[in-house]
């Protein structure tokens, strides 16, 4: 076993670098010569003080222009433009978490998806207050489904998931009327009131951003996650590999991209078949590989062990080493750049959703009925692309770290019992963990969110954040591109233990876990949010008295700042590495970095220096233990 | 009888003019002082080429920048704007609709909401496949407005009212995948496609805007509208005045102003109340005068005949007259100017939703179960403001046009069937209206809808085309601030009749109706869908081939472009006197104003000069007729 060490941010970027000649080589354009064109920014998008929201404008706030035409000042013209963003970044998770509904719907004993959970399929009925004695499985998980489309629409009751948090939590979104109703109406609420003419008031229109997180976070994304779990199975700790050197240049490459795992399991399903072996054999390749990017790839990892080729920013590279016979991509996150760049190499950029639909892919339309039949047809095309390759532009960066990913909450709290003497103390539960922060061997924990901006030197913040803190005995979890990051750096494999504190280390060996737990998918930060409310219920504390803290140190996406609503709704203070457009409002500052502790008892922090956003977050959960006396 | 004629834009503006000296005296910010401020505006945003979807930006599409950072080209960009823009439409329109569902389901016997329109009702609950017979009232009420609740949010199936299409519109939809599904499911989905990495191909994005749109326009606004004639009545034929010559200087005004009825249908009717004149009268005032802003008042002077004190971009006058005790309003289209404006004066700034929160005003929560509490309590602050006008400041421009409205498809067929011979004739049609169309007495019918938008001469263009177009025999169905504008300027009392071609006039007379037909506020908009439907299906043609244009010369929300986006969907070609910030992208326009066509037969145009929009018009209208051969 060679000597381990983390791969260093230098060395993907020596990597990239010399995936760049290869694109330079075909006129490829690349995000990082776009990156140069669109620098610098507008000023007046990046402070969120542009507002389009009529053709009456669209209106700039100035000295000399204080107001819109409407009359609007700059605290409604950000808090709109804020609610709107989180609008849009809760209906996308959601609408992830609807799709997946919709496939459980559609699952059967003979179909192509199957109920691989059908403990947790029953311990949700039960929880929800269904019958499900002597009920066949999938006759449940029928009604199951139904249940969970209905909390998308339902015309009265708020969120169904919002029971798990503990009572406390859900005492402040009853008083503070933050409690969701149904997923898709609190999103169309959003843009109501932040329709030309309705709500200028920036308390409003924070407490509505919070509200429609919170009906991801604990609705729709809660759903995505749970409804997976059933479909594909829970996670459970699996040992993969990530980065680009996951992908073997003698095989057929196919990368899945996205988010939805309805697509990318019938992929590896079906790539995984001696059928489709031999056929790649046929063709003049050795087998196939399946690896993956962004969400998608966490999903697959997390099952099935299925490395990891990169996340957001390495999406085109994984094109750019020429060996790529085809991309497979579902929704969101999806670079359209990946159309051009594909013409340029002999890559298949194959788009299946709808509700994804790009120029210069290949759409094969892909749904809950047709879905192996669909999976057949695109792993085909690539086998049959691999003779296509132009050899002379194959290079395929040596450079991979094993990781061991899988940690659900469920997986962490087996983890636990395992460390537990089954004679003295209770199992399935998170007490060992909490009696590791409260004993100070860990002094809190953090987790780690979000994905790549290219205003921060590309997973530097998560890498260098993660270092510093598992040297402080904060453990990290983390999920979505931070979570790849990780991996790719090496902290996911059980040896980044020695780069810990001491008492972190400790920990590591005893419960044979690395320093860095990979939870899954964006969506998947519902299990962070379940993990919190059981370590509150387990301690007696609510939430926000718990030392952990949320961290998105890259993020870019809407669907970021709809997570950071609900994470600073669920008690969690959250830590942004990126401004959300916000900073042109001395109001919406307030609110958002102090105001809404009234209501929920959380805030964000903004702090583009990623070094002081590490010694921010060690004070605030040094903080929480003085204030518990720990 | 004074002699009629029509009152001009100029006489608009020179009493402006005079209220804004006012406006001056006491330190007033004005609309048009802003618009100074606002102009020029930010050209990428006007061509629709900025996006600021995700925090890696914002990008601006120029020519040495092509594409943004994740490659989505200039299409993609003006695409997903002009998708996020309509979804803003969609759901504010349709959240208005919930809210009246809400209210119908809150109806009682004995409570604040009746149902008046039982017949309706009924209709209703029969097209719907319910059960009606032997079932009391509010039961049925009660279950209409819960199926109309799961419109919203229903897990399958499409919209219930798409039935009233005509059957080749419901192919076109159903072949073109643009039959929506759940209402708030379009928003969300549209948001969704318009996420950082999903869709970036025009003709996809342009789809979903039009299913968005139907769902607005078929689903929430008709629900909107069908249910608000329930529970107040379907307007019939009535008279009333508009202008701000309908404010009475010795009485208390109350100006209502948004678009709900829930809560102006309450204010009159407390308002008119022996109590509350009384009170009026011990507080120093004659009595009470309640007068109307934007939809709000469309919808009271629709049912009431409460007069209209004007339409958007009047909304600040009301308050300079200095006779306005209370300026009390709902959702969308306020002004958040009339905050600090109304502090100029004694005017009181009532909010009422919580929907729409605005800085510097009163926050009265309303609510169905407190309606008549609320409202009483509105009423009596007004009351008690009068006392604490400034005198000095009291001038209200004595200029007001008569005007008679109602037009409601029921009341349109009822006076269609006036005319008609009942012993030759088949009764409650629109055969009539097709047989003056056929016969050339009538060339056709133009829908004028939509807002005010300083980028025109506020008012001059619906009123220029109005009167070019009645002097072309095309009569006119107008709602929203369009009809306002008719109605000041004397386009809608029966005497107008005087300004058209002599075969509109003649209809005019025989019909006894003014040449501008009142159909309401702009929800509204789906009574017109279900008069083009009716004309379809009375005469055989596809609604395409009706000799029927939609206009929106004066533009400027979010909901307009939703209403665009069904009436072209519903086969009405649509003319916009102002661009959907979407000139930045060639492909987006060409899809626009053609592409749209192969989907759904029609599509817009937009010109800016507002006589050549006229002109193209009255050229379409006649190729359709040319095409029928008549």
């Amino acid at each position: 076993m060679s000597e381990f060490r983390l791969t260093t941010v230098e060395e993907f970027e020596a990597a990239t670098a010399r995936l760049l000649e290869t694109g330079a080589k075909v006129g490829a354009d690349s995000w990082q010569a776009r990156v140069k064109n669109q620098t610098p920014h507008c000023k007046f998008g990046e402070e969120g003080i542009c507002c389009r929201i009529c053709t009456m404008g669209p209106c700039r706030i100035t000295k000399k222009a204080p107001r819109g035409i409407c009359g609007c000042d700059v605290h409604g013209i950000v808090g709109r433009n804020y609610l709107k963003f989180t609008a849009g970044g809760a209906a996308t998770h959601s609408d992830h978490g609807r799709e997946i509904c919709h496939t459980l719907y559609e699952a059967s004993a003979d179909g192509c998806y199957k109920v691989k959970d059908p403990e947790k399929l029953i311990r949700i009925a039960n929880e929800w207050g269904m019958e499900t004695e002597g009920k066949d499985i999938y006759e449940l998980a029928h009604e199951v489904a139904l249940e969970g489309l209905m909390e998308y629409g339902k015309p009265f009751g708020t969120q169904r998931f919002l029971k798990r948090a503990p009572e406390s939590q859900q005492k402040l979104w009853e008083e503070n009327e933050l409690a969701p109703h149904a997923i898709d109406r609190e999103v169309s609420r959003s843009l109501h009131m932040a329709h030309m003419g309705c709500s200028s008031k920036p308390e409003a229109l924070v407490k509505q951003s919070i509200r429609a997180g919170l009906s991801d976070g604990w609705g729709g994304s809660m759903m995505g996650t749970e409804f997976s779990d059933i479909l594909f199975g829970t996670p459970k700790p699996i040992e993969t590999e990530a980065n680009l050197g996951v992908m073997v240049e003698e095989n057929v490459n196919i990368v899945v991209h996205g988010h939805d795992p309805s697509l990318s399991e019938m992929i590896c399903e079906v790539a995984d078949s001696p059928e489709m072996i031999a056929y790649a054999k046929e063709q003049g390749a050795k087998g196939i590989t399946i690896s993956g990017v962004c969400c998608t790839s966490n999903e697959v990892a997390m099952r099935r062990g299925i490395p990891m080729a990169g996340n957001f920013l390495q999406q085109e590279n994984v094109v750019l080493t020429g060996a790529c016979e085809a991309i497979v991509v579902d929704v969101q996150c999806i670079f359209p750049a990946l159309g051009p760049l594909s013409k340029c190499f002999h890559t298949k950029f194959i788009t299946t959703s709808p509700i994804a639909q790009m120029p210069d892919s290949e759409f094969v339309r892909f749904d809950a009925h047709t879905a192996l039949e669909k999976a057949t047809q695109i792993v085909k095309m690539a086998i049959e692309n691999f003779k296509n390759r132009k050899p002379e532009l194959v290079h395929i960066p040596q450079m991979k770290q094993k990781a061991t990913v899988g940690y659900s909450t469920e997986a962490i709290v087996k983890v636990l019992d395992g460390v537990t003497n089954s004679q003295v103390d209770e199992t399935g539960t998170t007490k060992p963990l909490l009696q590791c922060i409260t004993s100070g061997v860990l002094r809190g924990a953090v987790a780690m969110v979000g994905c790549n901006n290219p205003k921060v030197r590309p997973d530097l913040a998560h890498i260098e954040l993660m270092k510093k803190l598992v040297a402080n005995d904060i453990i990290i979890i983390a999920s979505g591109c931070s979570a790849q990051a990780a991996a790719k750096a090496g902290l996911m494999d059980k040896r980044a233990k020695d780069i810990c504190g001491d008492g972190l280390k400790r920990v590591c060996e005893l419960a044979d876990i690395p320093p860095v737990l990979h939870m899954g998918s964006c969506v998947d930060i519902s299990r962070m949010l379940v993990l919190a409310a059981t370590l509150a219920k387990d301690s007696g504390l609510r939430i926000s008295q718990l030392p952990v803290v949320g961290c998105a140190p890259e993020w870019m996406s809407e669907k970021a700042v709809s997570i950071g609503n609900y994470v600073i709704g669920s008690g969690l203070d959250t830590y942004l590495g990126v401004d959300p457009y916000a900073s042109g409002s001395s109001e919406m500052l307030e609110i958002l970095t102090n105001g809404t502790r009234e209501w929920c008892e959380a805030a964000f922090t903004v702090e583009k220096d990623i070094d002081k956003l590490g010694d921010l977050m060690i004070e605030r959960i040094e903080e929480k233990r003085a204030a518990l006396g720990i």
